[in-house]
């Protein structure tokens, strides 16, 4: 039998941590050896998620003075807050070089540090490992993730869009003028830092739009359609909280370009993801529902069109935890350690 | 003391009947006479919705061979299924013609009979009600609203929408080819007929487009919005459901025309809403929630700048079954009978 | 017209405060003239509470070195911490002893302020005030209640229990020994200070069972169950949060003394509350659902037989922020003014 | 490679259905080869489910004029319903005595057949198959399950019952005639048919109890607590929907016997359950959410005391779906076909 990789879980009292923890305590090939929370060190994971008290875990230890050439990882992914987190990367890439490294925070999702810098309010304290980070969006980027040391994990809200808009923005087949995206989130992806605004109370029955026009989402959204466009592109986005514990489901509005119908957008979809084992298209006029993916790796995308003449409507929905955090991280890792890519994410939606 | 206007509620057993019931219940000049529930006849409204059941209530009748004449009736609120209630209300206004009636149906609400029987499928069964029937968008309508017999209740998406975008296309401020509205509402929007997509397992938990490209409710928008404009206005609008009971909140994008900002869209906006008792404003950059407005009749609007250059989002929120049916339907009663205008419908929201 | 009391609300940024502003404001013989919130100091209600945005009010300010006399007061509602409010009372009512006081915090229900230091963990800071405290249970101590100066506001579970309880205990029907009182409640009993366990994310999709065998509303059971007993009563006490808002359901197992049925007990509460305005017994054999009572001061009350022989199920629901807080507060401010007792309070619930 | 078992699922289209083919799509020996569902025959299952769009899965076809024999089956999965079943699996036993029957209907559960025909209401059609079939709580009835070929699958509320009281029953350590079980359950319980009172908006947003005194799982926990017990035990049980899709949490109110503290009954079932995969008891004094075991099989179990002298508190909960049907169903498949017990089972719980 083959050795296990061993695997660190860097900030794993966030939900994003536990959900790591969830899909690595039953993939085969991986074992979990190490556990950080800083406010919580000390404690047992089952402390600070009860669901996780039938299984043994390591104790949750600080990240302050680890000695991560000691640690002995094969891979290390950081559910860390954006800003600490190039810190601790370079740090741990500085004593354990040969450590791979998946950053689920934004530190190292924008090729360009003065974008960073100007969308974070700070100037970015690695920018030497910048160059070498590879935005892990697992379908797009697939050939250069198995060969790297440092993936950024894109954000949950823009695998949801750039997923089905990438194709289209390749093949020139949409407007990159009029682009709309209505974004809806569930709460975890808000994550478990008690905030009034999160309470039961204030979220339960009822919706709401935030961050109008100016969500930090925004950047890597420009990056990746800009690349895949070959020309800036700026889109409209907004995002809002469904009181909904899972699922991101993005409506997005386009007009075709060229006289592209909004069928020939759904083939260029259909052909591009025909074989991807987590990017489902659905048969034309058909739209998804975030319940149809909660707790899967899966991605679904339908695309109907509009009643205006020349313009299609696309929804997309994913888990946020899952394909927009930790499920797409694993899938990553799996690149990276050259083991099977679905290995240990192959989960059917729970559904209902 | 005044004589109490004799109400008739037909269609007590849906959601949008026993709002009406709420709310007369508590108005000080109306009187509940008359409530019709065809498949509940016989049964007492407890029965059929038991937080009624500490109020003297008439028991639920059958609308068939109702003689109108003898019911003795000032205002019939109709909440019966769209199709059935131009029958209905051709009877009713034959047999008791000073009747005032409120319809909460679609079916008067399209000037157009022809655009009726497209959407429909079928043709008109009073066409020549149609030209006295007043459609009943509250703050835009209310003189004519005053003299009505027929007033056609708009409908709730409708009226989320109109009341931010109507005074925008009429001082032509906008773009008209380029406005997206993504709607998302509550269940209690989809009645209370039981189907396997409303039960409580298949919504809760989720989010999801429906009827993408086709929904009805978008004849009204083209009605109202092109009367607005004053020329053809064809919008996108996609609808969702949110699990959530009440409540609808609609994201709108536009362009604002010959350089308006989104700031002056916003002044357009308050300035045309400065003295409604139920339509509030926003400060700019501000944005409401659902639940803001949950069980009033008010809509809270807002406006923000997009980052996108020259664009704006609006967002529009109200309670479904208040100023989005039930509420609205009140507010109209009392201008058609000359009682105060907020009459019976000033509760604040309950909120959480 | 009849010059308007004059009305504090200290504590007012919390949802009991923001129920009594939501009441009070459509209340025909008040006017709120002063809200306090000591964090929230300088801001407006709006800001706090977005719902109250088309309402005028007055600014938050500070408790701190109010000068009560100079306040004007006729009434204060006390929304304030347990333990921090006898304090506040005390000063309040040595500067403007003419001051009615409705006080929503524990501080003042317990006679023994023995009790009170051995459950709260201190001991009280204004015994002297505590005889002339009267406990607030409307239906229970009306004639109390009008004569009061300083109304101890019962807790939300206690009134739950109490009102289907105490008749039974002093008719002696019942057995005192094997009293279970399983009882669930909506999030808003929670309070909205922030704390992880209330986030959304950990409180949908779920239930749980919390303070098992030592939740402080105990000492209020037992102080009431054993008056109307005339004798020593501990009940079982369980309570649980449910995922939603407001309600509070109570599941209570009782035995039947000297061969009284379930049908003998529900004819003793029948009788009982039979002229009640705010306590509705059902039909023997039907239960209620919290929905039934939602954001209304009623108080709803069914009686089933259990198939255990000689042993019956009750089943009591009120919204906790209602007729559990502040509904029942402005019941009892409406006694101590001379009001009509229902004036204020009358709302329907709001279903669904 | 090992011949992989076929496997048919009878009423596909219901939740406990498509939580088997859930778990059954990623289990390692068995391979689904046959669906049923009679109103949808013909259907593709990702039409009725479409979180299984992105699966290959056999056609759904009618129950009707099926040939058993043809089927080639190695394991019947039976979810339909209570009644209907007996014929079905009598005709499939005659026609194809080989395969092996997991029954998730009530229909085989109660060994005395004149107690089903006194619960049920009619008299029950498979009389001569009762002997055999194996009550499926599979921690107390494992060494039978492994040689039976037709197994009932326990209720999920009395699963959830039975897993905490059989041992303290059988260890003779309660009293017998005080046993209180308040269970709260999720909604998928209710199934999928569409019913008014199943609808989003009846019951987000509230709780209720329900069958108050005369519930059908009454019979089975009689069956097995009096087995248990060596003596007729019969416990008061209220079932209460929850607003949430999965899960029942069980309060149950004890009494020691002969002196038996809460901690002694803890011991009594932490060594009971010491070496279970699927039951987990917490340590004394904590006590479980429905959250900590969502979409596992996992049943978790705390004790806690009551204030009440002798008495004790126990709080069970288990995912109602999985534990409490298709889990344990599968859980029980294997312990017939000789698999090893978790096998495809042993998910981690999803949280949030």
């Amino acid at each position: 039998m083959t050795k296990k990789a061993t695997i660190g879980v860097l900030g794993a009292s966030g939900y994003t941590g536990a959900e790591l923890v969830r899909l690595l305590l039953r993939h085969p090939r991986v074992e979990i050896s190490l556990l950080t929370a800083d406010r919580r060190a000390g404690m047992e994971m089952r402390d600070v998620f009860p669901h996780f008290a039938p299984y043994d875990l390591p104790k949750l230890v600080s990240i302050e003075g680890m000695d991560w050439a000691a640690a002995a990882l094969d891979v290390a992914f950081c559910g860390l807050p954006h800003g600490t987190t190039q810190t601790v990367i370079k740090k741990l890439l500085a004593e354990a070089p040969q450590i791979k490294v998946v950053d689920l925070s934004a530190d190292f999702r924008l090729a360009d540090v003065q974008a960073y810098a100007r969308w974070y309010g700070h100037a970015h304290q690695a920018p030497e490992l910048q160059p070498e980070a590879i935005y892990g969006l697992s379908e797009i980027y697939r050939r250069d993730i198995k060969k790297a040391r440092l993936v950024a994990n894109p954000g949950c809200y823009t695998t949801t869009a750039e997923l089905p808009l990438i194709p289209l923005l390749k093949a020139k087949a949409i407007e990159t003028d009029e682009i709309v995206v209505d974004a809806k989130s569930g709460m975890t992806g808000a994550g478990r830092a008690p905030k009034e605004a999160m309470l039961f109370s204030e979220v339960s029955e009822g919706i709401n739009a935030y961050g109008v026009g100016k969500h930090r989402h925004m950047a890597e959204l420009d990056q990746e359609f800009s690349k895949a466009a070959g020309r800036d592109v700026v889109a409209s986005f907004t995002p809002h909280l469904v009181p909904m514990n899972r699922g991101i489901l993005a409506t997005i509005y386009v007009r075709g370009r060229r006289g592209r119908s909004a069928q020939d957008l759904h083939t260029i979809l259909a052909d591009a993801y025909a074989k991807e084992p987590f990017v489902h298209v659905l048969p034309f006029g058909e739209t998804p529902h975030t319940r149809h993916v909660r707790g899967s790796n899966m991605t679904m995308i339908g695309v109907a069109a509009d009643r205006v003449e020349g313009r299609a409507v696309i929804v997309s929905a994913l888990d946020n935890l899952v394909k927009g955090a930790s499920g797409q991280a694993i899938q990553n890792m799996n690149l990276m350690l050259g083991f099977p890519e679905t290995m240990g994410i192959e989960q059917v939606a729970l559904f209902p």
